[in-house]
């Protein structure tokens, strides 16, 4: 896939999501995997609106979120924390989304949402019964590698997705289309903890 | 009805759905009658995005949700729910969607949503006055069997819903339009509980 | 104005407010004047889907909600209560829409919905600051005569609105586009009083 | 830029926000500057619906509000409110939107909107962690000089935003797009505020 390619489907992703209403201002960055060895992430460019992005609103950065070409744009800060998501949990695709309701359930569940009993975490590859099923929470931060560890230390294998206290939302997947069903998924599990 | 034809309007219902948030990843599916004696049902493809549904993601079911033509996809495990519920119901179409209220409805009154005084229970065939409704709300089950069992001793000859507790809402209507106006009511009385 | 016309214009208006879920189901009605004297109404007829009426998709009623040309499709009961609203508030258009918020601010309010001190009643007409306004609430009736009896003793001739508890919101105005605005504002404020 | 061309941004600009539901009826009001010395605004003309302005439906305005040329429509009451906004911030487009969650939140802090720890806040030129911002509340008027005196009195040069309790939220930026997006940020901190 070439960053142009990427681009278009980080574009459209973006017009969705910002249609959701979960990527207010310009808030949120999407990206894919375009090569594992060495790790190449497009990223969507930082400061856009994330309702209209061209497809070449993009900026390709190496595992430490460094732009390899910084011609196209500034990479958003958060791409070093779209690379360790990647690099540990072996996606190929991220989404990061601003929601109200993934920082309002943080807020009451600041050591991590619990889901139990739930049809809809078969959507994310768990079970609907006798599943108990952890969304990590973590301290949000400025800095990236902070971040990272705290990543690391609270990631579930089986659960593709962490919140951040106070930030918002990341979720993954193999690629484009599964990083979107996670995301819709975890997004509606929020939503059903912080209204109840 | 060929199969191709129920495809057609069930991926026009199941877009309209999907645009009201009630399909987020790729959950819920939808049916239609194609013939009662052998029972054929057009089931949604499971695993697609239900946004984007072509006229080709359905597969024909028989009364048990096993694919008469294997070759289209592979049947959601529901669809021997929806053959199910057309069976004792008489229905020509059925709705499943997972919507936060039918979940967060369902956890507040486990026994069945009772509903009386209401308008909008008209629309379900029932009267606005003087009429107590009672959605049943049946227990999950990943067993079709049992899920069916429940939805037997459970259901409401007058009302055409039901919610599966932790999962969503089926409705079902004569045709692909009934089916869609009721699920639409029962989802509007369901925000309301919900909320109150 | 012939019936054709105002039939495109309810349309596009009732196409609107299904678009804003206000509209589930077949459920709510729209109307508008054509003469009054004797009183013409063009109401939408019953049991379509409000968000895909064609503009031959309404009935002339007169005074008593009964179609003048029965060749047309059945008017909705309603339409009496319609023409009610006409003769005593002097409206042009008359919006019915069945939200959430109505019903809900309703429950919490039998005895009419009390507002003040909010810039939004400017836009029923009323003051800002200083101007305690009263949405009546109505008790529900599938008789037209005794709902139109309780709007005669309840209505306040200065709010273009009155709420029917368990069943939805009616606003009206001098012509379509006024109607929907009252709509607008008198269902933002329900939703700031059901939401409070 | 000239009054038409201003125009064309800001009807795009308001059909965007009342799609948000944040403009029913004909409710808010969008201003860009056209010119500093003297100024000259041009804000979106009154009593229209804000989901189909057309670009001529501007008025250019000095700094009291009063329309420069009078042919093109009546200004709203509030563009002298816009005026005191631009000349006290510096901004170049203002965006006054009516939001149910503005009107909540400030019905419940109505001295002052404090957040903190939000990475939300970095949108609106602040920092997420440590920097304790206030969004002013202050008081309704119909008078723009008390209004003005007021928002004088409780601005916050590194808020580009402030609540009018009872009303709604004005918020602005360098450029259109900027307001946009400073709108759009502060309405979210606003819902989750309103909805914790």
């Amino acid at each position: 896939m070439t960053p142009d390619e990427a681009g278009a489907v980080l574009a459209a992703e973006a017009a969705r999501f910002a249609g959701f209403g979960w990527m207010r201002g310009t808030s949120g960055n999407l990206s894919l995997v375009l090569s594992r060895d060495p790790l190449r992430l497009a990223v969507t460019a930082s400061g856009r609106d994330k309702g209209s992005l061209a497809p070449t609103d993009v900026v390709v950065v190496d595992r430490d979120g460094a732009a390899v070409d910084p011609g196209a744009g500034r990479p958003s800060a958060e791409a070093a924390f779209h690379a360790r998501v990647v690099e540990r949990s072996g996606a190929g695709a991220v989404v990061h989304v601003h929601t109200v309701a993934s920082v309002a359930a943080a807020a009451r569940h600041p050591d991590g949402i619990e889901l139990e009993g739930l049809e809809m975490l078969k959507g994310i590859g768990r079970a609907a019964d006798g599943d108990v099923v952890r969304v990590p929470v973590i301290a949000n931060s400025q800095d990236m590698g902070e971040l990272g560890d705290r990543f690391d230390a609270a990631w579930e294998p089986a659960t593709p997705a962490v919140v951040i206290a106070g930030h918002g939302l990341y979720a993954w997947g193999a690629d484009a289309m599964q990083a979107r069903h996670h995301t819709e998924i975890v997004e509606w599990l929020l939503e059903l903890v912080a209204g109840a």
